[in-house]
């Protein structure tokens, strides 16, 4: 990892893209005290960028994960002119593949050779975004939750291209500046956390189609019950405390059998028909019983920032008790 | 509803099985005020129930939703004795059909004609358990997690011969006594709440055995990520976040095709094979990190409990503001 800029040298981040996902990024490095060198080429992006900074940054504090001072952030009218000097670049262009690749070609021959970037993707394959980009070896995936400045899982993946190095460096990077970054093995679509999230909404979206219950009583099939779980603890360990003290060994023999016969009746795939999307839209709006996008947003920060705070108290690890920028 | 017991007439509810759910069932009633009737066929039952009441009372009281004066608890020998007096019953024998079916007959005679029966069933058709009973149009299932006393879900399904006033009495019973219920308008394998963890696990066994991550890096793309949210918001709530402030209508544009992509790479079904179980053991064995099982569900309850009381905190609806014995 000596070929990258070491951990604690790291000063200048370049947030290029800065929608939901970037600005929410660009808030995190912020309130890490990491100076942040932010470009996008939307109209009226600097003052939308500011007042998002100013509103997630006292977030991060909240749940306990800011440094002081906080960094400084400068808005910049080129993306080369962002990478430049930066020694960490988070990518969060729009989620199209020609849009990411013309923006790499762009900073290819400007981004430090010290310097690693890692793109917020989604839904691409890192692979397929870097043919012929020369800086593609130090090219990762570092993918976020919404909102990144709250959420702490990040997922890195390595192309087919990247250097060991530089994946095992965002990695490192990432849990240094107090995020719960996991080191995926392979590319795949959706990379891990969107395959379990899918899967979820694969069967609750059957289960809607096929009127087993309404969207409300779907969503406290998991909020009320499994969700509270699964906000403590992954999908292994709930399996090893279902078969109760004779853990993982009891529920492999007590619920394999069960699990292959459910398995077997879940082998539909919902299809994006106008039935489907109307029963989401019929479903989500009594959901939402006259609230609007905004509210619904700041009630989740207060909620996630709540819970959070809880879980950093309970264990230490979500908050980033070590780490950031400490000159 | 007027053929069955007033809900606030219920003064002694029968347990009948008093395992892991019959047990944690009992302290939830006992802490609401009621009296239990328990009955178990097991050797040295009756120590094991005092002694998880004993524990598991005072866990209902720390998330706030003890009533006093707790109920009192009678252990009897005879499963027609529990059920013969009682306002209501949980029933949560040996998952197995020949079992319950047994155990149904026995009572048969003497369930009160005002008294409805729940079973906890997780795996079983409630149609396949009831042929020949006479009382079967008083059954429900009610299906609770694990653990019963601390989770608020229960989900209400209606067998083909079920009286509908009898599925609403007992939708109306679970939620007058804190519990948070959803009714399920079909049978289905797994009723809803599993067939969705199921989804889970399948993707999770599936990325575990293609060596994609580690189960601890399985685990946390859940636990630090998506699963945050799900303790706060359903499939369908997250989904129409996911499209920002353009809300479900952005959402079934913007994802649905990424999301049926997705699913085309995700149609394998996970086999209980012995190369699967010793992927399960090994890895959950290198979570467990030596702690033992007894460790473990002391910590998953102390967690469980924090974030119920914090969850009641916000919206007061967890922990059962409301119902209850008020004699």
């Amino acid at each position: 990892m000596s070929a990258y800029v070491p951990l604690e040298s790291v000063r200048k981040v370049a947030v290029l893209g800065t929608g939901t996902i970037g600005a929410s990024w660009a808030s995190w490095f912020l309130a890490r005290g990491y100076d942040v060198v932010a470009w996008d080429p939307a109209e009226g992006w600097r003052p939308r960028l500011e007042a998002f900074v100013a509103h997630a940054v006292p977030q991060v504090a909240q749940i306990g994960a800011a440094r002081e001072p906080a960094g400084t952030l400068t808005c910049v009218d080129k993306p080369e002119e962002a990478v430049s000097d930066a020694d960490f670049v988070q990518e969060n262009a729009t989620e199209r593949l020609e849009i990411k690749q013309a923006l790499y070609r762009r900073i290819d021959a400007a981004l430090p050779a010290r310097t690693i970037l890692a793109t917020s993707t989604s839904g691409l394959i890192l692979s397929d975004l870097v043919a012929g980009i020369a800086s593609a070896p130090r090219f990762v995936v570092g993918h976020p939750f919404n909102p990144p400045h709250l959420i702490p899982l990040v997922e890195v993946v390595a192309s087919k291209v990247t250097d060991p190095d530089a994946a095992a460096w965002a990695h490192a990077f990432y849990a240094h500046i107090g995020k719960h970054p996991i080191m995926l093995k392979k590319e795949v679509p959706g990379h891990l956390a969107n395959r379990l999230q899918v899967a979820v909404w694969r069967e609750a979206f059957n289960c809607l189609q096929d009127g087993l219950a309404d969207a409300a009583d779907i969503d406290a099939a998991i909020a009320k019950g499994p969700g509270l779980r699964y906000a403590l603890y992954g999908p292994n360990m709930i399996f090893n405390m279902t078969g109760g003290r004779g853990g993982i060994r009891a529920s492999v023999e007590q619920f394999g059998p069960a699990f292959e016969a459910w398995w077997a009746t879940m082998q539909r795939t919902p299809v994006f028909d106008d039935a489907l999307k109307s029963a989401l839209v019929e479903g989500v709006d009594a959901l939402m019983a006259g609230r609007t996008m905004e509210d619904l947003e700041a009630e989740r920060d207060a909620r996630l920032i709540a819970l959070l705070k809880l879980l950093g108290e309970q264990d230490g690890d979500n908050a980033g008790k070590d780490g950031g920028n400490t000159r």
